[in-house]
């Protein structure tokens, strides 16, 4: 009875081919390419190695990683959900940068009448794509595709009008994009999770938990991040010794999370061993980010704030180090510039809460097909599965009985 | 007594070790460096930045991860043929891209008698290696290695010479190497299988499956193939602007291609629910491939052939935007050009179908030990396995016969 | 009450909080930016991109690749040490790179009283950490993470200082690292395991076995160095055409050798079949490097060793090819530096050796919680472990059981 509740026979592809046609048509519509792509604005004096490509394509790739195969590996942790943790962010993904590209291109790259596309673009979007998988990871399991794709479909725009208010009006560097998406993840996932609250689910929910191969395959992830988390903070920085540096206070500042993440893991296990989430939630901690490092359970949006730059010295550094506003400039005094930084802290943190709030309360429309309880976790309700699926729980059962 | 007709002990390092001497006499008679790679080409006024390497090396370790990652993982899908998929995938790209490099070398890259190497050539090696592996694809599980190579070894001629001909008499850019690759590969795989065809494989083989962690295996392969598609669509594209939208247009189509594979597959499923092998297959489609994602029967080849160009608006637009040979050019009126273009096509066309049933009637020689039926899809066939190789099979059996 | 001794939540945290607070305050002492990290020498005619941030970090990531996910992967082989495998892997790498560039800083990149850090110190120090998994890579399974850090700590320096040493005053060329490094790392591991023998674990340890998922997994490992590895080896060399075919060189090798590989696995298998570990260990042997493919057992150090520039004409060969100091050069006939050349690979072993036994000894300090021998090869032992953790063994039991 249940099950029909969320037969994605018609509404998924309903949605889809709706939003994918809508996408194409304003594409049609409203894209031009920028010029660096665009063979109008190359002549004989072009150099073509001097195009914009092969500054940003090779970053782009970088993040490609993170987004598909990082995130796609660590939310594949639980143990009946792998396919539900890897190909709804594949879904998600290919939805939200689409999406992206066109919200973004509206409020940050157009003019003439037109949204100008480059690979620069991409990097955008994969950005406010990041933040959605940031959410997504908050409602792991607990949610359906189709609830996914509306949280993206709005959590993009509020993400991109954020984005562009804080950038434009209170004149924060591009790196600042990077605090931006930690701060503005957690507390749109902190609101959705607040409103989606389901008691029963912080039980001990029997689904709820890993197994070895999905343990492993999660740290896989962890370390796709982990090797190519300095391209992702740095790739929106000025070129030249402003990257340069990015890259290193990225990388060292992960190294040292890393060791951080090992001492705490083991000195807070009453045996003085080391619990696998840990390592996969404190060692991104330091690169700036631990949002793809989603819970366990509901509470689980608190972690993903810890990569918020408020709480620690190591991200208050970062603030500074990362955000050249904060020096004098632009014809402020350090401290006005520190005045406009917090102020953009809190209209993120304000924002965000609000909109996942309300995003929270739209999911919960009963034709976004949510899995009951019992069906949480479980790749069985939206995939076909191999007959081994379950083959771990019953030789457990078997176990059990022998027992 | 089967067995010993498929034992490797003696053939297997035969055929390697006279190949690998062959190819390294040759390479030692007949290669080179070319200009880019030659010292002594080089001099005060050259600026070592601008080597081709840089240009080209980028573009070549993303295609990597693509050959040896992304097919490696994704033919490692069936349950029981992990090994299988994996390693051989490995040891006929290895054989394809050193036999390739010379072949296409004489045919492409020879001048003053000898071919100039540098690393373009292993970009369009790989090019050629991946025709092989998507044939690869479509007899997966059903040959041995001894079958593999000596595909490839037929293979490879075939395809540099009909890319040699079409390049040169043809007068089709360079970027048409990546439909050529799509159409050739999938002709030739339907010649191969169309003769090699085992009616008993298709009666529901007990080992022609996947398990949860094949599927999952085998959904990393299609997510590296997703992230580095746009590097392989558009690296023998002309660089700059050319490539700069290459890049966008592969990524944008895969995209928009991956919500639609979504969408078909739940609407396809009298349950609503999403099938892995959808995803894997029809996500690609978009990008310009569906190659590497072989089927699980004799009739799979059909769905290989989804990549090429012939079939579909978004192919043909892909045509159209990445060949500019379409425009008017080389003294041709665009409809000319246009001729030229569907001459090519079904020359690709015979020649592959016709060069797939000569080499699947080679592929029929018994010497070359090809598995049973009931040893298709098996490593234990070529492999030495560990203790638990099947004991998901065990498990299911304990279960049987408890129920 | 074995347990006890090796429970480490007391010591290792001591350990990393003290290694990384000493860490940072060195940083923050000594450790300045290099010319093209450091804003204060850029100016209106600094080019951007042409800092040296774009030659460098395209080689890192390569390199990061293979440090996290290669090693990470293959290390994970041991069918119950998946954890530690990966893990440890991860923690000994953040640690040793962090240390490394201390070290190598000191005496390689230290002028005016600073150690100069930029993108390149990152590759030096990755080359570093390489040396330190290889020697992991020997005693995988048989040490506690507190061994692991503590012979990261001894080996590093003894690293940095042969190094240093060779480069300086045999004159060998840069690229000369990359066979230093196969060379210390043999002999420093051969050192260590000769001390740290224990005879029980070679009589069949029940735990010292894969299962078909660590293959995989494994094998994964593997192509992630296969995909990598010309960036390795290259990515030291000169810029420009020596680059290019530095690159060359180690891929051609690399297919070559990995034929080979095939070829002598089935021919040295009674049956015929192919050995998972003999793809995984002789493949990498023809690009120089063997060293992440340690053994199944205490004389695993061997096959580290093939590797070692001495002992084949492909080595030889590849010696000749990348020290360009083995031309006539320096003041130097070209018998001289060929002398010289030895006089380097016979210091290194020497060095090595002795290091390595030395710090064997230090590792035999009771303090550093060796794990007794029924707890090698045992995630058990230093992680919290899902229930499905021993479920195939469970399973073979049952079966057993059965029979």
């Amino acid at each position: 009875m249940r099950g029909k509740s969320t037969n994605l026979r018609i509404r998924l592809p309903v949605f889809l081919f709706v939003a994918q046609v809508t996408i194409v048509a304003f594409y049609a519509a409203f894209v031009t390419y920028d010029d660096q792509a665009d063979a109008r604005f190359q002549n004989n004096r072009t150099k073509p190695m001097e195009n914009a490509v092969y500054k940003d394509y090779p970053m782009f790739t970088d993040i490609q990683v993170i987004i598909f195969l990082g995130f796609g590996c660590l939310f594949a942790f639980f143990r009946l959900y792998g396919f539900g943790g890897m190909v709804f962010n594949l879904l998600t993904a290919a939805f939200s940068i689409q999406w992206a590209i066109l919200v973004q291109g509206y409020f940050q790259f157009s003019h003439d009448g037109k949204i100008h596309l480059g690979v620069i673009n991409l990097i955008y979007a994969e950005f406010a794509c990041a933040v959605v998988l940031i959410s997504f990871g908050a409602v792991l399991g607990k949610t359906s595709p189709l609830q996914l794709l509306v949280m993206a479909l709005l959590e993009v725009p509020v993400f991109a009008v954020t984005e562009w208010a804080v950038l434009k009006y209170l004149k924060i560097n591009d790196s600042g994009g990077s605090i931006l998406i930690h701060l503005f993840a957690c507390y749109f996932g902190l609101g959705v999770t607040f409103v989606l609250y389901r008691p029963h689910l912080n039980e001990g929910h029997a689904k709820a938990n890993t197994s070895y191969q999905s343990d492993i395959l999660s740290l896989i992830g962890t370390l796709f991040l982990w090797v190519f988390w300095p391209s992702f903070n740095s790739s929106l920085t000025l070129k030249g010794d402003d990257q340069h540096r990015a890259i290193l206070h990225t990388f060292i500042g992960l190294s040292a999370s890393t060791l951080t993440a090992f001492a705490l893991s083991a000195m807070l296990n009453k045996n003085g061993k080391i619990t696998i989430s840990d390592i996969q939630n404190v060692t991104l901690a330091g690169g700036g980010d631990s949002g793809g490092v989603c819970g366990y359970d509901d509470n689980s949006c608190s972690c993903i704030c810890s990569g918020a730059p408020v709480e620690g010295d190591p991200k208050l550094h970062k603030l500074q180090i990362l955000i050249p506003g904060l020096q004098p400039g632009l014809g402020r005094t350090a401290r006005e510039q520190a005045l406009f930084q917090v102020a953009a802290v809190f209209s993120t943190i304000g924002v965000s809460t609000l909109g996942g709030i309300l995003t929270g309360f739209v999911l919960k429309l009963p034709y976004l097909a949510p899995p009951s309880d019992v069906f949480c976790f479980d790749d069985q309700l939206f995939f076909e599965v191999p007959p081994d699926y379950d083959s771990p729980l019953k030789l457990n059962n078997i176990d059990d009985s022998a027992a």
